[in-house]
């Protein structure tokens, strides 16, 4: 064990980086360009409130997306707080994954719902359709399956079980901007997509989100509602929030919009390299693309089994930090876990058998465009030794 | 009456504006001090998230106000969502005020709490002390009251039935940024404090807004919450929401705090040649400075006495707007009158005389810093026309 410690304090001596290299970090547009857009900004001295950039970046976006009817917000958590309260859903129960970011359960706590955690599939940790129909109850209104990793739900077998007991679908699809399946956008599924634009996000708007809906008259009262509920100076429709994306934020996305696609290819190069030279390490599981559907590469998750890799994640983490590389453990706990969820029947870990195991595998990996492909190798080369001095001492 | 209306068009043709005057404009820094700041962001490739700007601008504020325990918002609307969960205040009743923006009640239904309308007074049109016992039941949770236009409100009367009752006491400070009461901030009054730094506002971070605890143990309950309940990398100690303030609006705020002092000075002189004018034109009445309050003279409300007057609010605010006066029915209608509010109890109009009159003859007129004192003359004597064609035809 000691010779363990010494082994691993000489790899991570030799092979510290100077500056941290965090899990991602942002796509920034060109600098001059934004003050630019600042600068009309001071001219219109509009600031937020649907402004003349958000109008623009509204119509590049659905452009982009291939969509018809979206609402900008200020960010992903409060479009999604929206969508439900859209769909007059605010009681009862939802069903939803455990394996994703707080910001899942939490909407539906604001909303007055009880979340039903269901387990997830092992191959790409979303939500697991051959496990919802048996927790639907007479109090379910909905599911609210995530796209994880933006790697798509099998939507299909979630639309015929939702069609069957007349229940609403709900996409959290904060990871999946730009993701496709046979060329077109995940939401045209379900009733409402959220898209998160945040900072940590392929694409952002600093903070930012966006609502997609499959109709007109949905979309309006979507818009309403993230500005209070207003729909005119003297009429209030209901009670809404303040979701609105200000003017600075749907400048950036406008910005952002021209670097995407590029910042994708960097990705699936990355993402490339990563998969090559893992997969060979014992214990180190990474996912593989999915036939039709075109990848945003936004996380590098990988799994660990700690048998046969000699070490554990949580060891694994650690000492990678030692290196100044920043993985995360995202989702590491699961939402079942927290405080505030954990005393449901849905939480109880022996019907999320998948969902814990895959919480306490898996370590996302740096991942960014401006990411080299010395310092994949670099990980590469540190995750291959660690996984060496387990089994070698 | 197509006397009235020759003279009214003729009047409005004579003085319409070239460009419309707004009820408010936005307070700009300049825009090359914003532009380094941005340039410094840019540096940093820190977007959000607490972030050095959200460092520097929470302390220089909190000098500012003079107060200990204040966390940054994203809006001043998610600020109060998270107010009454960092109480625990997730059931039941609170009394407010319906003479307020939407943001007051709805934060109450998104904390699963029954809004109980409670009457205002007459002079300050903020709720009356007076009337709140009567509506007090053991389903009370709290008092959130609004210190309306920045006027504030009979603390020390609410304190005492707070106490008297076991209550909480959230005050809604949208309004009241820098107005002291005897040299301190309003917000040592009550649990927590609820600033709003929209860009309607005196002073602005674009969107933004500030909760003022009273302790650091609740600050820290609060900064939680404001990310989505997060306490560390494996902890989240309950449902929080997203409203971090991102850097463009800190470094914003930063550069506003130093034009604060000065806007109000302006703001002054207006509220001053505004209520010199008017108060001589029967049936318009202005509000006055209340002795021991530094006033930020966020609004200037007038009140419109029909039958004084020669004709009714509307009818006036659809007047001036043909001349390009656009001044806003500030709160109009009430909130117990919305379609989400009107079936409670509290919203019977018999019980709130006071606010329905007031919202009936109540408009804003413009008021911002770089309004001139030409156009302030402009809009007084076209009030004072509008009278005088009234009774005189």
């Amino acid at each position: 064990m000691s010779e363990h410690n010494d082994k691993i304090e000489q790899l991570a001596t030799r092979h510290k980086f100077d500056e941290p290299v965090f899990v991602t970090r942002p796509t920034m547009p060109d600098l001059s360009d934004y003050q630019k857009s600042i600068a009309k900004i001071w001219e219109n001295q509009w600031l937020t409130n649907y402004g003349p950039f958000y109008r623009q970046f509204q119509v590049e976006l659905m452009q982009y997306m291939q969509v018809e009817h979206l609402t900008l917000f200020n960010n992903g958590t409060n479009a999604l707080m929206v969508a439900l309260q859209a769909l007059r859903i605010n009681s009862g129960e939802v069903i939803t994954t455990p394996f994703t970011f707080a910001a899942t359960s939490h909407v539906l706590y604001w909303n007055n719902i009880k979340p039903v955690f269901c387990d997830i599939e092992p191959e790409t940790f979303n939500i697991d359709p051959g496990k919802i129909e048996n927790l639907i109850g007479p109090d379910t209104k909905a599911i609210m399956p995530v796209h994880v990793y933006g790697n798509p739900c099998d939507m299909k077998a979630i639309e015929k079980i939702a069609q069957r007991h007349g229940l609403f679908v709900i996409y959290d699809a904060a990871h999946a901007f730009g993701v496709q399946l046979n060329n077109r956008p995940l939401s045209d599924f379900g009733d409402i997509s959220a898209y998160s634009f945040h900072a940590t996000k392929l694409f952002s708007t600093i903070e930012g989100g966006a609502l997609v809906s499959n109709s007109k008259s949905r979309n309006d009262r979507v818009h309403s509602l993230s500005n209070f509920g207003i729909a005119n100076e003297e009429t209030v429709i209901g009670p809404g929030i303040n979701g609105k994306m200000n003017e600075m934020q749907a400048s950036f996305g406008l910005l952002e919009l021209q670097l995407v696609e590029n910042e994708i290819a960097k990705r699936q190069k990355i993402a490339i390299q990563y998969r090559k030279f893992l997969k060979d390490i014992p214990g180190v599981r990474t996912l593989d693309d999915i036939p039709g559907v075109k990848h945003n590469y936004a996380y590098f998750p990988i799994l660990i089994d700690a048998e046969l890799y000699g070490t554990d994640r949580d060891n694994l983490n650690i000492i990678l930090r030692k290196c100044n590389i920043i993985p995360r453990k995202y989702f590491y706990p699961l939402c079942s876990h927290y405080p505030c969820y954990r005393s449901l029947a849905s939480a109880n870990p022996d019907n999320l058998a998948v969902a814990e195991k895959t919480a306490s595998q898996v370590l996302c990996l740096p991942m960014y465009g401006a990411l080299t492909s010395e310092t994949v190798d670099i990980i590469c080369q540190m995750i291959k030794s660690i996984h060496e001095i387990y089994v070698t001492f």
